[in-house]
């Protein structure tokens, strides 16, 4: 997918790869820079959801200090209605691109926020076949160019998840930052992807981090593991990673099909720091449960704008928060009151970058892939299928069944759990 | 704080706290009605962090389907100095507002950020006096006319994780949603109060939850909890109960300083469906570690627009997958596919409403405030104070002292580990 800045690796498969995706990255560099010219689009709508939402952007939001200007993007999800809604309020749909991503083409919630915004569209006096780009797979339903701009290809050997450097991103990223922005986390991505094929433990960054991972989970028992940047760019990377990780590992057969008798992957959360050391660092420090911490620093600021208050500026005392918790976690403290006293050492480690700009986010999109992969692979699970979420699916599907039997008169199969709980709600 | 629609109860103390609450949402009923009378701010900054951000931060983005025409809120609460930045190029001071909060008027973050918005606003022309409101102690170093367009007051007996209804939340509230918006949060929190007052616990809703939370925890022993809303405008709610819950509950000392021999708090994360359900949900049905869901939901939408695609609406949708995933999570799946099998027998409860109001929305904050501080009496534990977070906050001051050391030739202490991480740092 990024395997563009060198000899491609292994064989006939990863060649043919990495054919594709620079047709695609070509293709959108032409569609950009016609774009940039004609600038006619002053925002874009991003419809998707799970891989083709968190991942776009938790980057989005990190990068939105490189943005073109006068260039906004907004994302619809959720199958919430006020979702939508929220979004539509806030743009002019003659300004506005709309880029809707599915593998498959049949995401129920992408799809039913299409129509919204194609209604939406048709109402204001615009032909959606000028605003709507498609990112699918080639010859799904979504592939058709009498109803799309555009259309961007993704394939089917790429989980949603791992999909942020291609075309699920790719195309609302190139609006956002630039052409060249996109390429340089892809640029940033592939450094990473180097540095993971490296034999030498000591120097494969990624496989240190998963070893790291499986020592607190495997040997220290720990269930979960708190991800905190200290920086407010990476406000929902945390979230990304939530998925990218428990989705991927959050298993308990193996490989051979047999159920393994040791504990998967973790449970991710996080939010950035300093805000997190105002809310929940109390716990993690006095709390009874020991959570293990991957902390993320910058040297530098993105904006390049700051102050000196009290003799350092903004940077320094974030930096100073991030150094003074991994130190106090460690250390803890004895004290004659007990209120006072902190148990320490409470496992973390730090990793630290000069700045965050498209290029360090691509490195450190892809150590977290890498990291996770090292673990599915040394749990030999497949971190690469999601079984677990179709039943949830199967069911919620019966369960329109009986709502559109009110409308349709067609009949439904019995489901009496979900039935009480529908009366339970009708009754509010 | 919102004892202000029945007989105050308890003894002289709480009705005095009743009196000085209703003193200053008086004041704030004037304040916003001059000022919708004037109409000149279109845009308000909140600077807080903590409780000064994450619990109104979360009732906004909930209530932002009813906010006047024509208003937005931003809020700042990193000392990272790209969050300052980034609100500042989305607002024109001229007509933007700026509240500040803090209790002790001492925040290092929110002083900071303070000092880097009135310097913004002196350079655009603006007199920050016209402009700047303090929430805050009565006294504090903030408590002065002469810099403050406004002063609203908040005491020291309520933390600000409890403070959302509070001048914290008030101000910022009013102004979005209008000042018969706030009332309303008060008059559904003020209901659920009463309901927590009932001594007979099967009528009592917030102690049932906690007791099903202690359940979990304590026999079930269970590390953790995810609050999983079906409504993407509770996108922040979980954010918020992250510190309500692990600030309050996080301890591991008893009201008599012994150390406890049993867990307290869980750590508490989420994010709403459906998106959870595209994310990590895989590791709820599948993963080696249980964790307990509380899952909320709403009858009806709050923009009041929907499209049916596919003979159902969004809001069915919505709820259809809502009820699937808490049946799928009870029930499991047995296959002969080992892949497809879900354990089942995954605990989760569902909170329903009728549709997300500011009086629901009340209610629901209130509900859970209960609910914590239940289960931190049931601990005996000391839900209201948060010692571990002051070891941190004195390490970052000596790492500050070596930053500022070379900017002013003053002599620092020495702190060896951290002198060892900055010079990691510097050398990026």
């Amino acid at each position: 997918m990024r395997d563009l800045f060198s000899h491609p690796n292994g064989g006939h498969a990863a060649q043919a790869a990495a054919r594709d995706a620079r047709v695609e990255v070509d293709k959108l560099r032409n569609f950009i820079q016609a774009m940039d010219h004609k600038s006619k689009f002053t925002d874009l709508i991003q419809i998707g959801i799970g891989g083709s939402e968190l991942g776009p952007k938790a980057l989005y939001i990190a990068l939105k200090a490189y943005s073109v200007e006068n260039r906004r993007v907004h994302f619809i999800s959720n199958i919430d209605p006020d979702e939508a809604a929220a979004v539509l309020r806030e743009v002019d749909p003659k300004k506005t691109l709309v880029v809707v991503v599915s593998k498959s083409g049949s995401t129920l919630e992408t799809l039913t926020n299409e129509e919204i915004l194609r209604s939406h569209f048709q109402k204001c006096g615009c032909n959606p076949k000028e605003h709507f780009i498609a990112v699918t797979g080639k010859g799904s339903p979504m592939d058709n160019p009498e109803r799309y701009l555009s259309s961007f290809y993704i394939w089917d050997y790429v989980g949603g998840r791992y999909s942020a450097t291609s075309m699920v991103g790719g195309v609302m990223l190139a609006f956002a930052i630039g052409f060249d922005g996109f390429y340089n986390i892809l640029k940033g991505a592939h450094e990473m992807d180097l540095i993971a094929l490296n034999p030498d433990f000591s120097q494969n960054l990624p496989m240190l981090a998963a070893m790291i991972g499986i020592w607190n989970r495997n040997f220290l028992m720990h269930p979960m593991v708190a991800i905190l940047p200290y920086s407010s760019a990476l406000a929902r990377f945390s979230a990304h990673l939530q998925q990218c990780d428990m989705e991927s590992n959050g298993k308990h057969i193996d490989k051979w099909a047999h159920p393994v008798d040791f504990d998967t992957g973790p449970i991710i959360w996080g939010e950035p720091g300093t805000n997190g050391q105002h809310s929940f660092y109390q716990l993690l420090h006095q709390g009874t449960t020991v959570v293990p911490i991957e902390f993320i620093g910058f040297r530098e600021n993105q904006y390049g704008q700051d102050q000196i208050v009290q003799e350092t500026n903004s940077q320094e005392k974030l930096n100073a928060n991030l150094f003074a918790q991994a130190i106090a976690m460690a250390r803890g403290e004895r004290s004659d009151n007990p209120n006072k006293v902190c148990q320490g050492n409470r496992p973390s480690s730090i990793l630290l970058g000069r700045r965050l700009d498209p290029f360090a986010m691509g490195q450190l999109l892809a150590y977290y892939e890498h990291k996770i992969a090292f673990q599915g692979f040394t749990w030999n699970i497949n971190s690469f299928d999601q079984e677990g979420v179709q039943l949830g699916k199967r069911l919620a599907n019966r369960i329109l069944d009986i709502s559109a039997s009110k409308r349709t008169a067609k009949k439904h199969e019995r489901f009496p759990e979900a039935e009480a709980m529908m009366r339970e709600l009708e009754s509010l």
